[in-house]
């Protein structure tokens, strides 16, 4: 959001407004930080023993009303340090806010609304009050988070507002939260049958059913298929894996924290992978390598974990056991570009097969070094920044919509992330492709070069559809379930109306299933009506149904997007299907 | 091995005689047991501080041979447990197996040989050490092992000794040995690229190269095409899980100390996946069931984890990540029988592809309960004897050539476990079908039956390829590395003679990778005959010669396994592959 935007403006001064509200009621609550969101905006609070609940967001609400009808002016002022700080010297939160910002060197402004309130803030915020669009807000969540998203501070309560410049835009934006829900992939997923949790098993660890996993192939097999073509190869690598060798690719030191430890009878410390790049460099290394061999391209589905909180784990979207499609090529130098460039070539022709990739859906970005944190970065010989140019020339090249985003590059090096829009325009990063000059190096990997010299490959790292299971939760939100023919699960329903038809719909169930279609037939007892709506409760993309007035050999086709009814014979349904697949 | 046997006599008594060698040497070792084995024997010994050395084996060696040459008598006596327990008053060893054989009843007898030996020990044995074949043994290791295989008891030395009835049977064993070690697949998986291991991944953790992985993935492709067409599913687990799903399943009772312990930031226990079957109950529980819905079977490459000693794994064939093709059928009971015949076909159609399903080749145990050991099984009900009966059945009906073997059956049920001869005439155990009425109770499965009535189902487990790991090991030391055609990662070499060829080689390439053959080709600039010799070792079954001298648009194929070369058109060669795949 931009900080000059009038939105941006409306929502940051709703902050301040919920401050003001809190402290009336809590006066002994301790105010931390209130910025605004994509949505709105929260303030992050400690109340102390007391505790906030949801009635009392009624009364914000309407106390921030008040706030408004009494036209309060925000008024910009400049403090020192020390005025700060005994002016918060029973606020440690904003003490040390104070102290951070006056080390950063950033200016010390506050902004005063009424008498009694001022926030230390950078603004800018709408002039009075009575500027706030009064009937488009509103107080709705409260939630908790760490201060600083630190799990060793303080768990701090936000609560959170909804506010949009004008009413239609809240109306708007209520109707997307009501069809996102509609389109909740744990709902369609329970319903499609495609996976499953187990109290058992534990939460963020979810078991997919036969159909689900079906989809989950799907998915992979079309990235195999495309990537084929472009000298990818499949490895296998074990899940848990001694220590030694995040320490020595460094991810141990930036993550340890949040890797699940493993231990056995013995001494030995393993972890279970949080990342696969460090083994597809120990495959790389397991033979002499020459310039001739290059590039080497590593891929497989290799499951990674990560010690989520509870809170975070929702649905396949936020997992504790990812599977990536995760690709690594070794190349030279003079091969980045073209490597590169095909990797671009297999995201654009896999999101082409979703409707994805174009103008309308796709954003770039070009993650780089954040230069006011050079300690984050492998920064040693200067060859990120060289990797950042290679990316951004590419990023030209290929006239991808790119922006350049500091601050969110790999540890190892800069990125292209991809970014694409659902149906209901939220944007998901799922694709990625990662410049890497650090890993090889840190792994002494090596080819011989055709000057007889030996020399580090340049690592490129990829996914093209990123998580599986989140990419699988975004397409279930984005069809709303209703998936193209090629990814159904179940692509066509077979439903005889007697029972003496059952042959006749054995006979084209079997056709269709020898032609590699996946059918599912319905010869339950249940009424013709109850097995049709079944089979659209399940989103299936066609159904045959079965007749006594069908011409001899023919089937009426109907089909889950259209109204239009076709009579046909087994090989003209297979024709159309093909068409489809 | 028969006890009765001459062979099993002459390995026991040559293990007397290694004792009385040893105790000459080390006064003061204890000596604790000394069985036969499968080719010679061992004695178990604490050596206390004491080294015993490679050179020593010899000095024992030489000494045995004295003993067989003074012709002394194998007497039996018998002692009484207090005799025994003064004698042995020094030896805790031999003390607690005197407690244990007193305990258990069985009779208290020792084997005299010559005026200062005797050994407690139930025989039998030769009459005269002279009976002993003085040219067919040798004196020729030494490992450790732990007292009672407990790994809580002190770890003993263990001699062993190789013993064959003749001169001839010891030579051929040597020949096989010899073999064997050139099989070994180790070597073969590096020669041929299979996979490799890293220091920093650790050991029994094998990463699977490209080939490797084509490898894995051909069969059990191989094994999914068969199974399909009986109705198994495909489903996925993830690999780690609470504890308390193997608590519920009584994995965690009988090998909770054998399992990986997993901990995050949070209390939360979790284990590594030591089997699938409990998380595919989980999957059969997310829906109800009707006896509609039977049988349902879900299967799946699923990992598998043992925190193995290292001293225990060997390569790929025993490693801590197991892949197991791992299914389950959930039936009801009257089903049971035609779903362990359909797994059956299964085994003998995956078999025959690799010509190892015959009379030659195949034996079957099926494992039983040890009724001694009644605690080792869940036999409540009586489901567990019914579970015996109808495999016994069914061995019968599908004429399979079975042993009963008591003690071998799974903690949950009995099972028929399928052994294959390899090349060398070792018997692997690799495919299995177990019978299960308890793990369903445990979980709770149901069903609503026809009459209404909620049921358990009975669940089956059957593994086909088994470990996928050990599989491959056994299958690379079977072949020796000549996979079948079907199953090469490298299927035909394609040789340019001159560089002015390369042209014509990449053409017959291009048509066979068309037509999904797997061609590698060979530009370099090396001499032709180095470049066959590359090929030979990489034991690719077939060459193309591309040659100045070949007749327009034909190729001289050469066979790995034949002399024969002969000189046809591409598409001549795609009607010979095809029929060979």
């Amino acid at each position: 959001m931009d900080k000059n935007s009038k939105i941006y403006k409306i929502r940051h001064s709703f902050s301040h407004l919920l401050a003001i509200a809190i402290l009336e009621k809590f006066p002994d609550a301790k105010i931390v930080s209130g910025p605004p969101t994509e949505t709105g905006f929260f303030y992050g609070v400690d109340f102390g023993k007391e505790k906030v609940e949801e009635k009392d967001l009624k009364d914000f609400q309407k106390k921030i009303k008040k706030l408004i009808s009494q036209n309060l002016a925000f008024i910009k002022e400049e403090k020192t340090k020390e005025e700060l700080l005994e002016f918060y010297k029973n606020n440690e939160y904003k003490k040390e806010i104070t102290e951070d910002k006056a080390k950063d060197g950033k200016p010390l402004t506050i902004y005063k609304t009424g008498e009694n309130f001022f926030d230390l803030c950078s603004g800018p915020h709408v002039e009075h009050s009575a500027d706030l669009p009064i009937d488009s807000f509103r107080i709705d969540k409260i939630s908790g988070a760490y201060f600083k998203a630190d799990e060793k501070r303080p768990m701090l309560t936000r609560i959170y507002g909804t506010a949009f410049e004008t009413k239609e835009g809240l109306e708007n934006h209520d109707k997307m939260l009501k069809e996102a829900e509609k389109r909740d992939h744990r709902k369609i997923g329970k319903k499609l049958d495609l996976f499953t949790f187990s109290d058992l098993v534990g939460s963020g660890l979810p078991l997919f059913t036969p159909k689900g996993t079906l989809m989950r192939n799907l998915i992979t097999e079309e990235i195999e298929k495309i990537q084929k073509n472009f000298g990818w190869q499949k490895v296998t690598i074990p899940h848990i894996t001694k220590k030694d060798l995040y320490e020595k690719s460094g991810h141990w030191e930036k993550f340890g924290d949040e890797l699940f430890k493993v231990s056995g009878k013995t001494d030995q410390e393993f972890v279970m992978k949080p990342m696969n790049c460090p083994h597809h460099t120990q495959i790389y290394s397991a033979n002499p390598r020459s310039y001739k061999d290059l590039p080497l391209r590593f891929s497989e589905n290799g499951v990674v974990y990560r010690d989520e909180q509870q809170g975070e784990l929702l649905g396949i979207s936020r997992v504790r056991a990812i599977t990536q499609d995760d690709g690594h090529s070794f190349c030279t130098p003079e091969q980045v570009e073209e490597e590169i460039s095909n990797i671009i070539l297999i995201i654009k022709k896999f999101y082409t097969k979703f409707e994805m990739f174009d103008e309308k859906n796709l954003s770039v970005s070009l993650s780089i070094s954040d230069p006011k944190k050079p300690e984050k970065y492998m920064l040693e010989d200067g060859l990120f920044k060289k990797a950042e140019e290679i990316l951004e020339k590419i990023a030209i090249k290929e006239n991808l919509p790119y922006k350049k985003i500091e601050g969110e590059a790999a540890f190892y090096g800069p990125k292209l992330d991809f970014h694409f829009k659902d149906a209901l325009g939220r944007s998901w990063q799922l694709a990625t492709a990662q410049l890497d000059f650090s890993m090889p190096k840190r792994f002494d990997l090596l080819y011989t070069d055709s000057d007889g010299q030996k020399k580090n490959p340049v690592m490129i790292h990829r996914a093209i559809a990123g998580s599986l299971e989140r990419f699988m939760s975004v397409m279930i939100e984005h069809f709303a379930g209703e998936f193209p023919f090629w990814l159904c699960p179940v692509q066509v329903s077979v439903i005889p109306i007697a029972e003496n038809l059952n042959q006749k719909a054995k006979e084209i169930t079997k056709f269709l299933e020898e032609n590699n279609f996946r059918v599912e037939s319905d010869y339950s007892k249940e009424s013709f009506g109850k097995k049709v709506r079944s089979a659209k409760e399940q989103k299936i993309p066609y159904f045959i149904i079965v007749g006594e007035r069908d011409p001899e050999g023919k089937f009426t086709l109907e089909s889950r997007d259209s109204e239009e009814k076709l009579v046909l014979t087994p090989e003209e349904i297979l024709e159309k299907f093909e068409k489809e697949n």
